[in-house]
């Protein structure tokens, strides 16, 4: 198959111009699977993936679950005796685009443009997270089969509808399908690079725990200047609560919190140093300057090694134009804790739950709806198939892969280590300022091309491992 | 024109009907002040009223401001001498009706329910505050001129539209036709009764400060796994200052806060008690049942007596259905303060900006927009005028009127005073249970009927003071 590589790539490169139009046709489906209000948009993306799949030569089905449908897709019909398989994973859904007034064009409607920095840029809701990722692979398998008439490895492909909303139907369909979804490793492609020009292996990941709270006070909604004094305020009740989360330092003071978590390695915190993490430069991006994560830390430990606890929400009373003297009958937050190794996703939900009931006072009740969570999760740097991936990215790139952790969690490397005892390869082109969960996300146009030629090596580089 | 009142009353008995569909023609224009989007309702809301007072019998004209218009009517093209002349104020704006999925019926489409506790009620939204209030005197004075074919006095009336928006435009307009409007004393239709079968008469009122806090941090929405630990989270600054508003005794930390507020003194706290305020049954009907304001004082001194700092909104980050894992660049609250006599509101307000922008930590900004404020004021119970109206009152309701205080604010009354020299007399046929500024509004149809029938009274009352 090494012979078939170089047609691959010169495939690829002449086939740039469909292959964007394509990810512009995904890109355009609003599938925002959180909010039930997108349903049907959810199954038009997986709908379109199946179709996509088949097109490439795939066998492919559409598999319903009690929410958002799977995509499976499998290259070969039977796995040829000695030949590696691989499952590769993606995810169709998109976080929700708002605030949509901040964004410079219309999230579903896809368009390029020029960015000082990266070039040409393709932007839209799901351009990087993770539409434009996934689209980087299966253009890469369209060019093999093209070219080869086959794929250097046997190829399951996974597409999951629920990754932006906890992947609830995931474990269920994981164990109901584990002899088809096993492979000897699955490569994720929903990580970033180590910069735009240097590419990356992620052998790291934080997990995720926490929920909404919803406190309530009076039984309606009061006239401030009526009640007010004698009346419970939910909003104050709410603020009270989670500025007690945190001490001065930055350390979450929810008992246990830190239970199982280990300080870094001094040889470890070391090769973290040597990557000359660029602090100012990574803060800077997003208009800050200095770490705000537990003192003591570095910008980069207290992302890759330390666990947080962030308040992604907070509502209650009044948000409209001008003033309202109310005082409002509830005010709610959602809160979500990233995890590190050590730590127990239901431990933590459970003290959190219980740290914000006791601090309810009189009168005033508290609701608390546990998330979705997951545990953080690591693989061995120098296992051969990590070796064999980081060669091909260097063949790529010209530059050797960084071996990193990253902050954000992937439930599914968990569930896919848990359920199936199956290790990931978690290689993805995105670029830190992607925006992605943020209004003008984008892709670098590199990102998406060079994505593409790096695939069809790694597929290359794997048959032989 | 003693020898009238009892025409009029019977009048106003037989026209109930009429009166009754007059009002729900109000009740269905959506002038919602506060919000620009119902700029037109509010004009429609000013033709309506102008058409009725031309109808009874008044001269009446609309004058625009730089807000919403200002309607002025007059019973008298001039005042015949040694004849008494009140103003009548009323305000023809609302609230807006949100949350509007806890309305059992719509806002805007009033309708006559049927309450256990309160026989038969209108509900809508501005069924009391105001709409429901100012047309028990329209309706009154109109029952005079049709039986008496004059007022006992000459009546100015001033039906404002910006009451629920701070009236940004009255200081002017108060300026400008002071000489139009400044009669012996104002008629406030804006309050309730001491309960809903004893009328009152409130002679304090409590003032208003504060304004809306935006805390600004990371430049855009960031992924609080790319990012969480060295970002700063704008909610959590916004709950750590706001949580800072308060000590555990319920007292306002503010510096210069409690500056002028003095104790009740023992002998008007001692009259308070008398009251027998049942402060389990107006705790109880909103489901509370602890005075949450100072400790150290009764739930009806810390209403009409203490000052408070209430959190009427706060929104930041994602509020949609689900999780998302963001950490939002900018979460904001909107923040009113009750004053009492003595505070002066631009200190208040200074201050309280002071207090917030002192907490905030490097890479973030706080914005202050200050809301319009007002100082409390108070009137002497004695005075002729006062107990004139309370005479009449009692003859309407078999019991004497109470002399209450109230914990609202009512800018007009202040700026009545400041301005024009000019004090005012607060009566008003609403009941507590009334949801003013929450879902549900309502007035109970014996507040509307004894309303008018009361105002008939105080009318032939005070021609002879």
């Amino acid at each position: 198959m090494a012979d078939h590589l170089s047609a691959v790539l010169d495939a690829l490169d002449q086939s740039q111009d469909e292959a964007l139009e394509r990810l512009f046709e995904l890109l355009r489906i609003k599938s925002i699977s959180t909010d039930p209000a997108y349903k049907d948009e959810c199954a038009a993306a997986a709908e379109w993936c199946a179709r996509t799949l088949r097109e490439i030569g795939f066998e492919a089905s559409i598999r319903p679950t009690t929410g958002h449908p799977m995509v499976v897709g499998r290259s070969h019909r039977e796995v040829p005796k000695g030949m590696p398989h691989v499952l590769f994973y993606g995810h169709y859904d998109v976080q929700p685009p708002d605030p949509l007034d901040l964004w410079t064009s219309p999230p579903f409607e896809p368009q390029l443009a020029e960015d000082p920095r990266n070039g040409t840029v393709i932007v839209a809701r799901g351009a990087e997270d993770n539409k434009g990722q996934l689209m980087t692979f299966l253009e890469a398998a369209r060019a093999w089969k093209q070219v080869a008439g086959e794929l250097p490895v046997a190829v399951t492909v996974l597409l999951e509808g629920e990754e932006e909303c906890g992947s609830p139907s995931l474990p269920q369909f994981l164990e109901k399908h584990a002899q088809e979804i096993t492979c000897d490793v699955a490569l994720v492609c929903d990580t970033t690079q180590w910069d735009k020009d240097t590419p990356g292996i992620t052998t790291m990941l934080r997990g995720l725990a926490g929920g909404e709270v919803i406190v309530t006070g009076p039984n309606r909604d009061l006239h401030s200047g009526l009640y007010g004094g004698p009346a419970i305020n939910p909003i104050r009740v709410l603020a009270r609560m989670l500025a007690a989360l945190h001490d001065d330092d930055g350390r979450v003071t929810v008992p246990g919190f830190y239970d199982g978590v280990a300080e870094v390695p001094s040889s470890q915190a070391e090769q973290w140093r040597r990557l000359g993490f660029d602090e100012k430069a990574f803060l800077g991006e997003v208009g800050l300057s200095v770490p705000a994560g537990e003192k003591g830390y570095t910008a980069l430990e207290q992302l890759w090694a330390r666990p947080t606890c962030e308040l992604n929400g907070i509502t209650g009373g009044y948000q409209g134009p001008g003033t309202k003297t109310v005082i409002p009958s509830r005010a709610s937050a959602k809160i979500t804790c990233r995890l590190v190794t050590g730590q127990d996703p239901e431990k933590i939900t459970a003290n959190l739950q219980k740290f914000l009931a006791e601090r309810v006072p009189p009168d005033c009740t508290v609701e608390f709806t546990p998330a979705h969570g997951n545990a953080a999760i690591s693989f061995d740097p120098d296992a051969p198939l990590v070796q064999a991936a980081a060669q091909a990215l260097e063949d790529e790139w010209g530059r050797p892969a960084v071996l990193m952790g990253s902050g954000a969690s992937i439930p599914i490397v968990t569930a896919f280590k848990t359920h199936l005892g199956m290790d990931s390869l978690l290689i993805g082109f995105g670029t830190d300022d992607d925006c992605i969960h943020s209004p003008n996300e984008k892709y670098n146009l590199t990102s998406f091309r060079k994505g593409t030629r790096s695939w069809a090596r790694i597929l290359q580089r794997l048959a032989s491992v």
